[in-house]
Parts: structure tokens; C-alpha cells; sequence
């Protein structure tokens, strides 16, 4: 007998018809004699529509009364999957995330988990109850409703996981697991058996938005091993853990595309010291996420600094520049949205190199032009034109022989 | 300066411009210098919604789960009336029913409230902000989530305005108030200025569903004073309090129409001790509400019982009781689910004669058939054909002199 934390997203609660095929795998688990705690988020679309009619009463609603609201859209699940369990004969009682004991910071929208108190739910556990939990929620020392903002129903999950010292930790979605490269664009992509923390980290955060990094995050500092699988099907999915055995030496462990960038050119900026970070800082300062920077050397005294950002944030970062430029006594901004950043991540890199000329080398071939580089210890992004990100991914994929074998 | 308790019902809240309808109605009483507290319901329809999607997943959904499904309505509605406010710059917050210090006893789906604990209400007060509170609903001592039941949001604000000793209490509706009669059928209806609690108590339970005699109920065990009116305009209401002052002596207060009633006739039932007792604790287990009973003298060995009970537990009457009738040894039953009940109501009564026989001479008059009589303190009902009722309540209400004084 096994204590299970499962988690079953948007999507996979999306109806009635799909929260009783919740609980006819809720029931499978539970009749194999394991404990069962369940978080669920919001069915998809609910965060959407109560998001309309707060700005239909308020365009810039509080971020306290929108915990408030959004809160509704998890207890209404939790309500309807325990009543999808009595039906076919499982004990089961709902909590909403303040009723699990999900303790918060003050931080309404995007609220960090303090500490969490599982105690009525050991009881009721102890009692031979599946536990159905309100993910994405918790309360703060106020006893206010807050929120844990986006991929929060992942971290409760992750979170009760740990607090509970759970067996097994299952993340049920709408994907099978963790594929080398995006199935929709390549062909031959093969789901992963098992990944480490970091793989997934950099995977998830260039694109591959299997789940929110800081779910991972959290996963990792407290060694929750968890596994990513489709609630529609029984197929294996991907293990996520610390240490990955490796049949052979692997280099590289997928391929991910992020087509939402732009690339933003800073020309013309005096050469002298501090110009490049007072633009960083005017980014910053404009909660403006940029990403790799490169500095060009000074010439003529006159430097460059050219980055990337999320496309929707292009037009910002055009806009907060000039007062910059101003003080600096000189600069130039041009951004280009037509962007996808193509990425290769693999713990083996560690150990290996030329990953980056590979890759080089690939998209050569392919007459694909490569705008940016970076690298970090287990990854290599490159720049790369949008429309050419998915012919880049296959040729990359093929490279470095991630394909299915038969 | 006073505190005002407010209380909107479903269909003043029933859309995003219906809430800001509301928001402008309480920026005028804060604007005034008052300090309010609001209690909402859940939008009109979202409480069908809701169970629509319980009885889904499963026909008959276990009651903690339906209190936890039932109880978003209203979070949604706070949530929104606090951000409509804040978007015309009035200090708002919302409550939930468990944070406002709403404690009940055990029992999911009619919970009775306990006792009010409103601490953090009074701290929000203090500081100037108007406090809006979900009806509905409220917290039992193990944290769980209740409801109150039918007419609960009433029932939440009578309750907040005992509590928090409020100078007034005000439960905005979609009706302008009280009336002798309903203003649909009769065309010189006149809105009541005030009434005392056990005449609004004989009226709301004759089918003037203005309020529910619990709210009504507990309003006169505690002394709180309020106001029926509407939040479609800014007529005055009707004000419910103990002791109403009388211009002049009035017999009848008004008239009340209950068109959903059906009448049900036992006959041949062996005429000895305790037969009709066991049909009565039969209907009694089987929560079938009986009213206006007569029973007959026993004749040739048999006996006859009559009695009203609301249309829609007709069929369940008859089916409980022949089982009933072979253990005594006899007895028939048949329904008639044509009936309506008319009801006239005032204190005077008590006082008075002669109502009954007025009201017999009114309805001889239109030729009216009436079926059952039935009288209290305060009351006289008369059971008459349901096509008829409106005619009934027109004869009545005239010959009452009830109508507009011109």
C-alpha cells in the first residue's frame, strides 16, 4: 500500500462526462489499496470567464478580491469529483486549499507556500478516504484567500507530495509525458522514460510548457520525484527525479522551440561604463523578461547590446528605452517579432562539447540563419527565424540522433 | 452616522450591470456617512447551474459536497460587488460566510446559524470600509462548509444586523415590498408601509414569497427591524417590525394567494382511535408538508380525512399511504391538484369577528366554491379552485376595503 499525491489539470476535469473518467482512474488506484490524495485545478475556461466579468465590473480589479473570485473555480471541482466517487462507491471528502492546511506568504495572484499542515487530511486518509484537495490555493495568516498563479495546481501537488512524504507523485495532463521534441513537428519524436530536475527546467522554460519551472523547482529542492502522464489514456509516462540512469552516454536529451520571441537591437549606445546595465535596469524595472543578452564590443565609441524577450513584451521594452537613451546621451532601439528560440538540453553536456557546433552545423545545412547564441552548463539556445523554427527543430533532432529506434 | 445592513438578492446581482447597479446604491449610502455591511446572494440561476452539474456526475450528491459546491455562488458575487466598488473609489472588502464569523451546527444544506462572531467585520468597519458579506453560508465547528437553505442570503443579513446591533437593515429585492394583495391579479393592490413580523409570517407562508418565515422568524426573536424593497428603483418599502402603529382599526392587513396546492381525501378509513394519527405520521415520515386538515366525524363505522398539501407532493400521498391502509384495514385516498389557498392575515384579528363569515359572503357572491376552511389568530384560509383564485382574491381584497385610498 502506497500513499499517491495525483494531480489532474484543466483539461482532464473539463466536463462532467471527463470528471467521472477522473473517477473511474481515481477508483482504479483506491481499489489497488493505495492512499489517495487529489489535487485538481479549475475546468478549463472557468479562470477565463470569471476574468472577463471581474474586468466587466472593474478593468484593473484588486488582487485580493481576484483570489477571492478565482478560488471559486477549484472548489467547484473538488465538490464534483468527490460526488463522481461516491457514485461508483469510493469514500472521498473534498478540502478546498485553506481547509488542507496550505499556508501562504501575503502575496495575493502569485502567492508562495509557507508551510502546510496536512493534519485533517492524515485523519481523514487514516479513515480510508480519498482526499480531494483545491489546487492552485492556500490562505494566508490573515486568513485571507490567495492564490499561487500560474502552474499552481502543480505545486500543490508537488507541495502535499513532500509534506506528506507521499510514495509516488503523478501529474496527470493532456500530454503523455516529455517528448525529445515537440510530436506536432517532429515526427520521430520520442517520449522520455525518465528526466532530471534540471533537464525538465530548462525544457519547460524554453517552450516545452509540459509544467511551470518553479513546480519543478520546488520538486527538486525537496526531492519529490514525480511522474508526468495523460489522464486520457494509461500509456507510461515521464519520470521526473534527481539522478537519470543512462542506458549509454547521452548528450543531449530533447529539443524544445519557443516561437513567442522577438529580438530587441540596442545600437548607438555610448561606450562607457554602466550604459549596458542602465538599460538592463530600465527592463527590469518594467518587469520586462530578457533573455540572451549579447554585448557587442565598443567601436567608434559606440556599443550594442542585443537580447530577446517574450514577443508580447517587444513593444514595452521599444517604449522604455528612450528616457534611457536620453540620460545616456545616446541609443538606438529596433525590435524584430519574428523570433523562435531553439534550445538542446542534456545533463551529458556537462561532460561533452561541441554541442553548439553540432547544432551549428545542422541548421547549416538547412540554410537556417542563427541570430543569437548562448549556452549554459546543460543547454545551448540558438535564434532563429519563426518561420524556419520547425525545419530547425527536425534537422536538430536528427542530429543528434533522438529519433525513435525500431 | 449609522450601520446599515443591506442585503441583494439574486436577481439584483444577476449580471456584471446589475452589480454595478448595486455598487452605485451603496456608494450613495457610504457617501452618506454610513457604515455598511452588504450581504449578497449568488447570482440568479447559478444555483441551478451548479446542481445541474452535481446530479451529473451523480443523482443523488452527498450534502457536505453540495454546501462546498453551492457555497462558490456567492464568493463569486462578493468578489465582483468588492471590485465594482473599488472601481468607483469606494473602500470595499469581501467575506466569505466561514471568514465573516458565521458559525452553524452540523447539519449541510439548512444549517442553523449558531452564533456570529464578527470581529474582523468590525476591525474592516472601523477602518472605514464597506464589508461585503456572502449570504448563504457559513462554518461548522469541525471547518466545514454550510448553507442556511432556501432564503438564506435574508436569514445571513437579519442575522449580521442582531449581531453587529445595527440601526437598520434593508433587503433589497425585486419587489417594491409588501402589498395586501397580489399586485398582479389585483389591480388596486396598495404597498404596505409597515407590518408587524407575525402578519409578514402568515403572509410569506401563504405563498407572498416576499422573504422566508425563518429569516422572518428570527428577525422577531431578536428585535431586528427591516426593510422589503427594491433595488430596481428607490420607492420606500415596507418596514417588518413588532408593533405597528394603526391609523385607524384595521382588521386585515392583506391578501395572499398560494396557487400550487392540491387537496388530498382519505375515505372509508375504519372509524376508530389512532387512524388518522397513522396516516398523518405516515405523510409526516414521508416529509409530505400537510395543511388545512379536516376531519370528519366518523359515520356507518368509516371515517374521512381531507386535507391541502403542495401540488407537487400530491402523488407522493397517494402513493405512501395504501400501505398505511392495510395494516388498519381499510381506506382510500384520491388528489386534486386544482387548488389554491386565500389567505387573509392581520392582528386585528384578534380582536375581530366575523372574518370568516366576510370572506364566505364575498366569494358567495362571485360564486365561488369553497372547499376546506381553516383559521388561526391571525388568519383565515379558504382552499378554492385554483381558475377561480384570482377572482377569489379581487372579491376578498374589495371587500375588505383594502385598496388604494384615492
Amino acid at each position: 500500500m502506497a500513499l499517491i499525491v495525483q494531480k489532474y489539470g484543466g483539461t482532464s476535469v473539463g466536463d462532467t462526462d471527463r470528471i467521472k473518467n477522473v473517477a473511474a482512474r481515481i477508483k482504479a488506484s483506491h481499489d489497488a489499496g493505495h492512499q489517495l490524495v487529489v489535487v485538481v485545478s479549475a475546468r478549463a475556461g472557468v479562470t477565463n470567464e470569471l476574468t472577463a466579468r471581474a474586468k466587466a465590473v472593474n478593468p484593473r480589479p484588486d488582487n485580493r478580491e481576484m483570489d477571492m473570485l478565482l478560488a471559486v473555480g477549484e472548489q467547484e471541482t473538488i465538490a464534483l469529483t468527490a460526488m463522481a466517487l461516491h457514485a461508483i462507491d469510493v469514500p472521498a471528502v473534498s478540502y478546498t486549499g485553506p481547509q488542507a492546511g496550505i499556508f501562504t506568504d501575503l502575496v495575493h495572484t502569485k502567492a508562495k507556500i509557507k508551510n502546510i499542515v496536512p493534519t485533517a487530511l492524515r485523519h481523514d486518509l487514516k479513515a480510508g478516504k480519498v482526499v480531494i484537495v483545491a489546487g492552485f490555493q492556500g490562505v494566508n495568516e490573515h486568513g485571507q484567500i490567495t492564490t499561487l498563479g500560474r502552474g499552481g495546481s502543480d505545486l500543490t501537488a508537488i507541495a502535499l507530495a513532500a509534506a506528506l512524504k507521499a510514495d509516488k507523485c503523478e501529474i496527470y495532463t493532456d500530454v503523455d509525458g516529455v517528448y525529445t521534441a515537440d510530436p506536432r513537428a517532429v515526427k520521430d519524436a520520442r517520449k522520455l522514460a525518465e528526466i532530471s530536475y534540471d533537464e525538465m527546467l530548462e525544457l519547460a522554460s524554453q517552450g516545452s510548457k509540459v509544467m511551470q519551472s518553479r513546480s519543478v523547482e520546488f520538486a527538486k529542492k525537496y526531492g519529490v520525484v514525480f511522474e508526468v502522464r495523460s489522464s486520457f489514456n494509461h500509456n507510461p509516462g515521464t519520470i521526473v527525479k534527481e539522478e537519470v540512469a543512462y542506458m549509454e552516454k547521452v548528450v543531449v536529451r530533447g529539443v524544445a522551440v519557443d516561437k513567442d520571441q522577438a529580438k530587441v537591437v540596442i545600437s548607438n549606445l555610448p561606450d562607457k561604463p554602466g550604459s549596458a546595465a542602465a538599460v538592463l535596469r530600465a527592463l527590469a524595472e518594467a518587469s520586462i523578461n530578457v533573455d540572451m543578452i549579447v554585448q557587442n564590443v565598443g567601436h567608434n565609441g559606440v556599443a550594442s547590446v542585443t537580447f530577446t524577450v517574450p514577443k508580447d513584451d517587444a513593444h514595452a521594452a521599444v517604449k522604455v528605452l528612450p528616457s534611457v537613451f536620453k540620460k545616456l546621451g545616446g541609443g538606438e532601439v529596433a525590435a524584430y517579432d519574428n523570433i523562435a528560440k531553439l534550445s538542446v538540453v542534456g545533463v551529458g553536456m556537462r561532460t561533452h562539447a561541441g554541442v553548439a557546433a553540432q547544432m551549428l552545423e545542422a541548421l547549416a545545412e538547412q540554410k537556417i540563419n542563427v541570430e543569437l547564441i548562448a549556452t549554459s552548463e546543460i543547454k545551448v539556445t540558438l535564434a532563429v527565424p519563426r518561420d524556419r523554427a520547425d525545419d530547425a527543430q527536425r534537422a536538430v533532432h536528427t542530429a543528434f540522433g533522438l529519433g525513435k529506434k525500431d
